[in-house]
């Protein structure tokens, strides 16, 4: 079949658009963008995710119509940033959505193309990009609605216009959306300036523990720690983001004990390093630069474990070249 | 006179370029940018500053060579990101400088308009943007060294492109420098992702401090804390930054006791709270969503009067609007 994504929805009546579970700036800003835009088309549209909008992407307009529980039959499905229908998780699997065609909007290069239409372009920075690009073929006029949810992602996916991958394009893309009114001073500060008190508090508490030995930084985070604050989310705040940034170091290192007793150990690395094996070796995986596992045990036992496996990665590391 | 820039770069042989005192990334960005250009062009150059480069900076290729003791004689002076000629300091009025003639580039609209020609354009977020505009002027052939440079000078002055002012001016700025070869996630990451461990040990100390009375969030810094981590420098650190980002507060301070006993508070506030007047009642100055002064006086004293000011017109303000 060889259809278009105007013609699938120039003939949609009710469109349901999916993206990601544990969605990220890019997945909800993309799923609201293309959303404001279909129905400036004057379609109806039903906003969709198994999860629900992190508190960090409440103030993009209609985030709060994001449902985990669409209702009724479509005829048209839109994925965004999901690279495997799987990745969109049981709000797709709960509907009979069987023969409704799919448009498939992402940049993830190992996206495995399962959409009626692919728009799949890995030299994307954001599928927010990618959205954009369809709004021009499909004509519609950009506003401050839609510029500010499709800037979201931009800003997200390149951290700020910082990460190694940010394009010309990406940043052209950004200028486009600011002179349709998008604010980026406040979607930065949104997506990476706003925090709760519970977790500066966290912040104070973890960062107590910190210990350099050799080439790597690490810190704790305790069930108790984390009571103590009143910091109630499981994550790690973003503390090994910042404990890479000591000069010091070229790891870093944060076990987080969680309620049952696991330890997940998120690690990070500066450029030329590579910690993505020793998450390998203990079942886990990531990226050079950043890469965790799961494991039991305690807390100084795992540590030890961790930071000798990491100091002989980096010793090897440090010979080879 | 009506005379030009590139009349008077043509003219002259031995140039002097000077930055203002404590420089920060866009004053050396743009000198540093600045220097290399007119050697391409065939000038000699001496790069002035009556301080020293911030560590931040060395990676800036050329940040070795500047000097806060030029010497030998000049026939043409231009100054970067310096509002008033007293803004260089002593290295200018160490040299007779009479009758030499100045370029004045700047982005400050409180530029005094102190040059033989000013180039001054208050539009410009940074004065790597009105170099950039003069390089072309000039018909220089960017490369990887200077677009480094100049870029530097616009990532620090828009805070990585996240500051109200950002304009579209400076993202296509550093689209050209990009397009040279600037490596933007580079700069990015030396201009705000570096601090020594000492830093983030100060912050373990710091935080602990942490206190929210209504909507101001505040933090202590003491000698002795600055003493136990070998922390160096008398600033901050960068935490009262931090400290505006918890959701709760409207305003964070930090009371940063120096090793004199004078107690240096630093002042943020989220848009829409002004802490200026504060900061102006007590005799500093300084912005609406960041000011400051120093003051005299124990840590619970100052700590006392300082938030009770801040509450007092946290409430007029939240009176009014």
């Amino acid at each position: 079949m060889n259809t278009t994504p105007e013609a699938l929805i120039s003939e949609a009546q009710r469109i349901l658009l999916i993206c990601h579970v544990n969605p990220d700036g890019d997945a909800i800003g993309s799923l609201l963008g293309m959303g404001w835009a279909l129905r400036k088309m004057g379609k109806q549209c039903v906003l969709a995710c198994s999860d629900p909008v992190p508190p960090t992407y409440h103030y993009l307009p209609g985030s709060e119509t994001v449902t985990s529980e669409p209702q009724g039959s479509f005829d048209l499905v839109i994925t965004l940033d999901a690279s495997d229908l799987r990745r969109v998780g049981p709000v797709y699997t709960s509907l009979d959505l069987s023969g409704v065609p799919i448009i498939n909007i992402d940049h993830h290069i190992t996206n495995v193309g399962f959409g009626t239409v692919n728009l799949v372009d890995p030299q994307a920075t954001s599928t927010a990009e990618v959205v954009l690009a369809l709004l021009r073929r499909l004509g519609v006029e950009l506003d401050q609605t839609i510029a500010t949810c499709l800037l979201n992602g931009i800003v997200t996916d390149t951290r700020g216009f910082s990460t190694p991958n940010t394009t010309r394009r990406a940043m052209e893309a950004a200028i486009t959306l600011m002179d349709a009114g998008a604010p980026l001073a406040k979607v930065t500060d949104q997506v990476f300036n706003r925090r709760p008190l519970a977790e500066v508090r966290l912040w104070a508490e973890a960062l107590r523990t910190v210990r350099l030995e050799g080439p790597i930084i690490w810190a704790e985070i305790t069930p108790a720690m984390r009571l103590a604050c009143g910091f109630t989310d499981s994550g790690d705040a973003g503390l090994a983001n910042f404990l890479i940034t000591a000069n010091e170091a070229d790891i870093a290192v944060v076990f987080n004990q969680q309620a049952d007793g696991k330890i997940d150990v998120g690690m990070r690395a500066v450029p030329g390093v590579d910690v993505s094996a020793v998450a390998l070796e203990f079942g886990g995986g990531g990226h050079p630069q950043a890469a965790g596992f799961s494991i039991n045990g305690s807390l100084p036992e795992v540590r030890e474990r961790v930071i000798a496996a990491l100091k002989q990665a980096w010793l090897e590391q440090n010979d080879s070249s």
